[in-house]
């Protein structure tokens, strides 16, 4: 999906969120467990009812691997029904790879031709050549860790250069120089608001995937005052806070309310 | 496995070489196609044709990955196959992960409790508590990437502090804070032999994992010369030289004997 596509979805759904779909077999109601496939029958169920309020979806593929070929199969199939019902949703897969070049290509693969989503989270560490081979797919997206929501975040994010840059504001400064700001975002936590304005000093122009807001304690008030740019340039995802908000039978039309309360909240922002 | 069993290993056979099972459907040999699952097929024959020449082998996630779910089962028989033929071969998931705790949490147990490997490599940007989920169950390891063997590397990982630690001394230098040398180890790239000098300066108890021997230009001899210590402390991986040194008929003989001459230096070098 193409920039002015995701802009243009926002702006009629009044909404920037992302839904992350963290189906964990473990929380999911007790009546799903008798489907022949739970996961899938329990995203089909929040995506059937999320969809009005929200721009994106983004399955996190911890949730999908530690099933091994079950979840794999869930995986594909979540996709390809939201491929088939909900064209206009953005998808990410939320991976974190990142490897030596001829390998991240085979990632680029996966998630781009075979899986077919619009975007992948990728690590920064192994630096230009273990990124650059997921650029280039027409309308597909790399979303770079920068700034990310957890604790450890301050073990090496914040190490400081002699000259003062942070390891993540060099993350995002370098990579411009690899993508531009239509097919390259940023991971940024919103666990610290007022850490969005140091962000958009280095990326102006960059939508950015804002994880924390919710179950990690971070405010959408203070990631609008501070990350908004004219066309948005956010998408800020909940996850526990929307898929877990009841584990009855209500699940779905709980689900619904949560996202619907958020897509309020958001398209008062979006003013 | 324990680092006394692997130790064992190594002094028994002579041998610190780890296989790298990067297997991809359109580099093995054409009359494997064939078969009902080429890659375990290929897996198989390499597995035992090299088995007595290597101690470990590393399945890179991503190969397996990028065919989706018929992957993702080559996978687990080829891991099944090494478990029940060769339960002294150490087996590394490839995987460069890396997520907020919960969700390493998964990816711990996808790799120890439902794959069952020995260890899986992780990804440090996201800081402690993306990498202490890996840790604690007995037996198992942690790979951390400290100095990959890739061009990018250099983009981030040589960023020097105000006090002059670089990044990637700054990761081996924190972890070690999080777990010992029976449980952690670092992914150290061996393009640059002289490079082990200061690894073993901020690790001179632990293991090092080190690719980019052979097809990416490193020196065995340098890596041995500045990395080995009293238990050898080395497992060096060779992937491409090894697994398609032949695209013929013959592809299993070409593999042993590559491996076999690896291992004749080694076992020189071991003394």
């Amino acid at each position: 999906m193409k920039r002015k596509e995701l802009v243009d979805n926002i702006r009629r759904k009044g909404s920037f969120l992302c839904v992350g779909l963290d189906t964990d077999v473990k929380k999911i109601p007790q009546h799903l467990l008798n489907d022949e496939d739970p996961i899938f029958a329990f995203n089909k169920a929040i995506i059937d009812a999320t969809a009005p309020y929200c721009v994106a979806y983004k399955p996190n593929l911890a949730f999908y691997e530690s099933l091994g070929v079950e979840g794999w199969t869930a995986l594909e199939k979540t996709v390809k029904y939201l491929k088939e019902n909900y064209p206009d949703q953005f998808i990410i897969a939320d991976a974190k790879r990142g490897d030596i070049g001829n390998t991240s290509k085979l990632y680029a693969r996966s998630f781009f031709e075979h899986l077919d989503v619009d975007a992948v989270t990728v690590a920064p560490y192994m630096g230009e050549d273990s990124v650059t081979p997921f650029l280039g797919y027409d309308g597909k997206w790399v979303i770079l860790l920068a700034l990310t929501s957890n604790k450890g975040s301050h073990d090496f994010q914040f190490m400081k250069e002699a000259d003062g840059m942070r390891l993540f504001e060099n993350v995002i400064t370098k990579s411009q120089t690899w993508a531009g700001p239509e097919e390259m975002m940023y991971v940024v936590g919103a666990t610290q608001g007022e850490m969005f304005k140091d962000i958009r000093a280095v990326a102006p122009d960059s939508f950015l995937l804002v994880p924390g807001v919710g179950a990690q304690g971070g405010s959408l008030e203070e990631v609008a005052k501070y990350g908004m740019i004219d066309d948005c340039g956010l998408l800020v995802n909940s996850s526990r806070g929307i898929i877990y908000a009841s584990s009855g039978e209500d699940f779905a039309e709980a689900a619904a309310r949560e996202a619907s309360k958020l897509r309020d909240q958001m398209a008062a922002l979006l003013g």
